[in-house]
């Protein structure tokens, strides 16, 4: 892991969570944002594995990416290890690798992917044809997000306020973003009047790491804490919720980060549409409900403190899941790539997924 | 104001918010809780009205309590100033200390209940009168949070998990506390098995006062946050939402800490009950409903930060009322020292309040 540089100000344009560069995987270290930009070098598998593990990149599609250049990276030290057997040594990382986070599916799905050209890898260096492989992954999801921003744009009607969750911008993707690709999209297009952003505890990923990327693009943001959306709602300040997803079971039921599945209660208490945005790499056709979905427990320790600094009383305890489940009868239209599904049952997910 | 004195562990049973001692009103300084237990005493009026504004004392009750004792204080400098004409010189202290927020009704209560000694008072030293008004207002309270704590309790059910937002505990009242005086009725008659409590962003109430109070007492509390409590009522663990108001409407709509709201339409999306617990000083007849109850906007600030420290991106905005109204039909019963109303109207809140 090396520190490759530190700069206040990128210009956004230039932003990419996770890239290629020199051989190695560059990742923002985004529990730094937005106080520091700082982007750290990696060579090696087991750093990769931590670094997605303690958050230093986040967003499901991101972690999908991130754990496609690390296979590059474990493929690599495998072959110059032991150039006849790399292969049987490499399949326990990939393990290792897909267990790093539990919720976010796309993390397996990449994984699966880059398997597969293991698996059909001639005993020659594999490298050049892993990389490839990952590059093809990196650059389909960032063309997915603009074609989803495309599609999610169009469901909003002209001057809507509009509320999104968590971050879902360039940071959780390879590039432009899911839901927040459909706020750009629809701020562009003058169908999304005013966007406000939950802070999200207890990551702050809204006030830290979203509120920066709208800044950047010159998009006037207000945050506001997560107990305020109700009220935000009941004033009929907002026509959409837009979300995205870590994971999208067969029949719709969507896990994603917590806070989402009360926001679609209060969304459709109020009248207020609810939209999930995600590439179809987020779809586990293989689980039927939310009720399958894994939920990540992390520490007690970051509902107890900040940046830190202990906030709660010594003695307390806290309850601290990841995600939660949002079932699919809350959730107005599923967003992806391949299509736009509304009111999603199993049925409609099964010919989105062209099953 | 004098700092009165610094010390690390008061015993909770020597804890009170407000004070009087040594012919001053002493306020622990609840902006500094859990990591300091400061208490600062006043002497003068404009630092009780920065105090109050400030939040250095802050809940509905405490802020009337501490309205009382501040009048005695404003009395006592216009008598000493002027013992003839101290009562004209008072009144516009009163309308400036009634003015210091605007939402908790138990400001305006207890400065019009000082009034009335004021306007009924001779010319000579009013401070003896004044200060025996007080007193009874600080007593009244303590004595209505047990009654409350009685009748909240045996709402009920044997062995129930509850979530409570914000803190409304010794620290926001006269002693014992309304909806945290409930908690505390229930778990030591066995009806409360486990009490979460949301962390209450932006200046997180319930990580830094009510976790403290209940440690403190002995009490486990597992803290969530605010965007975790659907995903709770989800998964069965509590059957009450109990919470406190900082004003009543005639019809039951109560105004309350921002995020209370949210819970009561995820409460009854999931079949969990909501109770409000506060005293008929919280209870204001001349507003109609919820939309007539002035809700304060707080400085962005404290939301676009975080325990003293800037987390979000600059360039951002932020939205930050300090309350929201939860409209009567949300609510399955609200306790008072008088009773209990169920299914709150207008009519049964004039028949609680004797009209």
């Amino acid at each position: 892991m090396i520190n490759l540089k530190t700069a206040e100000n990128i210009p956004y344009d230039r932003v990419r969570a996770v890239q290629w560069e020199d051989d190695r995987l560059s990742l923002i270290d985004q529990r730094l944002l937005p106080s520091q930009t700082v982007t750290v070098a990696f060579e090696h598998l087991p750093e990769c594995i931590r670094a997605i593990r303690d958050m230093v990149v986040r967003g499901a599609p991101a972690i999908g990416i991130t754990a496609a250049y690390a296979v590059v990276l474990a493929a690599r030290d495998r072959h110059r290890a032991d150039p006849a057997g790399w292969r049987r040594a490499l399949l326990p990382d990939l393990e290792q690798l897909a267990a790093a986070r539990p919720t976010a599916v796309n993390l397996r799905w990449a994984v699966d992917r880059m398997r597969h050209i293991v698996e059909s890898a001639t005993d020659a260096d594999p490298v050049a044809r892993l990389l490839a492989e990952a590059r093809h992954i990196h650059a389909d999801d960032i063309a997915a997000n603009h074609r989803m921003g495309g599609l999610g744009m169009a469901l909003i009607e002209p001057g809507s306020g509009v509320l999104t969750h968590c971050n879902t911008g360039a940071l959780a993707t390879g590039g432009y973003g899911t839901a927040l690709g459909v706020v750009r999209a629809g701020v562009a297009a003058g169908r999304i009047g005013q966007v406000f952003a939950d802070e999200t505890r207890p990551w702050l990923q809204g006030a830290r790491l979203t509120a920066w990327e709208l800044v950047q693009e010159g998009i006037a943001v207000t945050l506001i804490v997560d107990g305020a959306a109700a009220q935000l709602m009941r004033q009929g300040r907002v026509r959409w919720v837009i979300v995205g997803a870590d994971r999208i079971a067969a029949n719709g039921d969507t896990a994603n980060k917590i806070g989402t599945y009360g926001l679609a209660v209060s969304a459709r208490y109020h009248g207020v549409k609810f939209m999930v945005v995600a590439p179809r790499s987020s779809i586990d056709m293989a689980v039927a409900s939310g009720a399958d979905i894994p939920i990540e427990s992390r520490d007690p320790a970051e509902v107890l403190s900040y940046a830190g600094t202990r906030t709660a009383a010594d003695g307390a305890h806290a309850w601290n899941p990841a995600f939660d489940v949002t079932p699919a009868e809350l959730i107005d239209a599923i967003v992806t790539e391949a299509g736009v599904v509304r009111a999603p049952t199993t049925t409609a997910m099964h010919a989105l997924m062209g099953l």
